[in-house]
């Protein structure tokens, strides 16, 4: 029996990847740039040759049963990654038959949010649950759907895009989609970044800790700091974005009703600020039959080792 | 092996039974008042005492595998009524025990909405389908979700809630749930009608035969026939409820990415008027990997017969 996979999370920046163990353990792990390559196949090349000596250490190829990518726009039926917006290739690219073809190993694909969400059921929080959801809070919103114990992957493979639901309607422009009012445009880090220029534009009399940021260094991460000193807009911007967030959670429970929802990423650094109004405004835009049910948490995997071990989990599924 | 199954309906208003074979016919059946009776289990005597009759001329009990029951926030697991805001029987029922205490029959419950999706399922458009949604647009808006050809049932049994899902913050008050915004006040029949008295109230100047029905008169119905009639403010009521729903449809497909969607009720007779905007609607606002691929269409079952259909098939399932 192979004791190892491959994991691989393929990010708009960043590339992680590893060697795991059937128990979850990382045996090793590194990290290039996605971005750095205009040819897929130039990508690939690099990425496998600092993934050899990593298989080599573990007893070489033999002892793998395959490779497990996550990526944006990943699709698991086709092994396609189709029209990605943060990715630099466009069009489809087959990259799971990319990596056999380059390795001799088996390689499934999925989306990145998925792969969190298998992360989470084999190694996580969501441990023994059949019905849950990941929300990934990044630079971007995604999500991963758990029905009866299995990724959500629709009749194409596409399911589980949450984060393009419109929660506003005729609401804020999503620059990368065209469209209006999606979830992705308030509740990720360019839609905090984006809330607190609205609010600093909307009360320019009132002082803000914000205000000594020059607007390019503006981010999700300024707004925490500026929270924890107890600055009024920062903590309205949470606020807010809570709100955002926890009526679409509402509406996603009424979908599927699940168990659970996982919260993933950056933004939920931001602790009580963020959990605090987005659970406030769950529990207010849920149905009665719903409310009180739902365990809303933050997941415990660190968010390097997820990426990997959900990728890597993808080939023992 | 039995050859037939009981499937009851049991609506706000009428409850619809009949005796159904393994092929989807309806060999007999008959309706009676769902509110006549304070008492639930009074009620049940009555539908039995209609029912024997029927189980009798089918060559009595030893040839019924069972009875199958759709009702509002009917619950598959537990077999309970819970809260129906439309029905007399108020609290927790246990409706499915007790048809099976008072007729020695094997009975399954689910809500109307999911009983019309095993209806579709088994009898109706969806047949091969895997991945689809029925939304039923009547007094009320339902769902029944399907995923992997299984029922979306979620972690307690209630999923697929989805005429409560919020598509305008801080929209139209809903009476019964005190929620604002949610899809079922804008796209059930009382919504239609609510957005018509709007209209009317908005445009007092504008002519519209409309305004020859008395304010009690006045229903999706009525909103029909002026449409119909070329009546301007009455398609501008067909054009709005279609936009709204079409917006909440792109938000499920971005959930569940279904092969199809089923649109079934009294307000899917407004055809056209009501399949064009709201297909519009789905489209526009869809992530791009989503677009023109879900089938959006009219049931093809009659009314009557898909909800005893889908209530029986459950039996068989």
């Amino acid at each position: 029996m192979s004791s190892y996979a491959v994991g691989i999370d393929i990010g708009g920046t960043n590339t992680k990847f590893g060697i795991v163990d059937r128990n979850g353990h990382i045996i090793e792990q590194d990290r290039m740039a996605s971005n750095e390559h205009e040819d897929v196949s130039e990508y690939i090349d690099e990425l496998i040759s600092k993934l050899n000596p990593m298989i080599e250490r573990a007893g070489g190829k033999q002892n793998f049963a395959g490779i497990g990518v996550g990526a944006p726009n990943g699709n698991y039926y086709t092994g396609t990654i189709e029209y990605a917006p943060n990715l630099k290739w466009k069009g489809i690219i087959p990259i799971a038959r990319m990596f056999t073809e380059k390795t001799g190993l088996k390689t499934q694909l999925t989306n990145d949010a998925n792969a969190a969400a298998v992360g989470e059921m084999m190694y996580g929080c969501a441990r023994g649950m059949k019905h849950f959801i990941v929300i990934t809070l990044g630079t971007g919103v995604g999500s991963g759907i758990v029905i009866d114990g299995k990724i959500l992957l629709g009749h194409d493979g596409f399911a589980g895009e949450l984060g393009h639901t419109i929660i506003r309607h005729d609401g804020r422009m999503h620059k990368g989609t065209g469209m209006k009012g999606s979830l992705e445009a308030y509740a990720s880090a360019t839609g905090v970044r984006e809330t607190a220029l609205e609010l600093l534009t909307q009360y320019p009399e009132q002082e803000s800790l914000l205000r000594d940021y020059s607007i390019n260094e503006l981010t999700s991460h300024s707004v925490y700091e500026c929270a924890m000193k107890g600055d009024k807009i920062a903590n309205e911007i949470f606020e807010f974005t809570g709100q955002v967030l926890g009526e679409a959670l509402a509406n996603f429970v009424m979908f599927s009703s699940p168990e659970a929802i996982i919260l993933f990423g950056g933004l939920t650094k931001a602790g009580d600020l963020i959990m605090n109004p987005t659970r406030k405004a769950m529990e207010e835009n849920l149905l009665q039959i719903f409310q009180n049910k739902v365990k809303l948490m933050f997941s415990e995997l660190k968010e390097a080792d997820a990426a990997i071990l959900g990728a890597s989990a993808l080939v023992w599924e």
